[in-house]
């Protein structure tokens, strides 16, 4: 099964939306998983990544972030 | 700096206890971390761990479930 990871900025504050897609993500898929991984990071960064491939990332998609969107790019990526 | 890991039951509903537990230990020592790592487990699991550290685990600790002396316990490997 996969692992699923999610970077986030601490000083930017981006803990409460990592939280918050980590939830979406659990809601969904939690019996398709192996883990779910927040890890802390700075300079402005928001990424997820399923088993090392970015499924979604803050720097490409500035302030589009649709959670029901990357959940099902998530679910592609361990179906 | 560490890694922690919390290895839940998916089956025994024990998500919403892993979630709570990954907010306190995020909001007390979040600057401390590299990351914290949620495991899908069955089997009744619950475990946490710090650098593959068990410092909480349900199997021996029973209905016992203090969260602010399991951050403290965490705080102390890390420091």
């Amino acid at each position: 099964m996969s692992t699923v990871e999610i970077e986030y900025c601490v000083p930017c504050g981006f803990r409460e939306r990592a939280v918050r897609v980590q939830q979406a993500i659990l809601s969904g898929l939690e019996r398709e998983l192996d883990s779910v991984r927040l890890v802390m990071g700075d300079h402005g960064v928001f990424r997820i990544s399923v088993d090392d491939e970015t499924v979604y990332d803050k720097a490409e998609a500035g302030d589009e972030f649709d959670v029901d969107a990357i959940v099902r790019e998530i679910r592609s990526h361990v179906a």
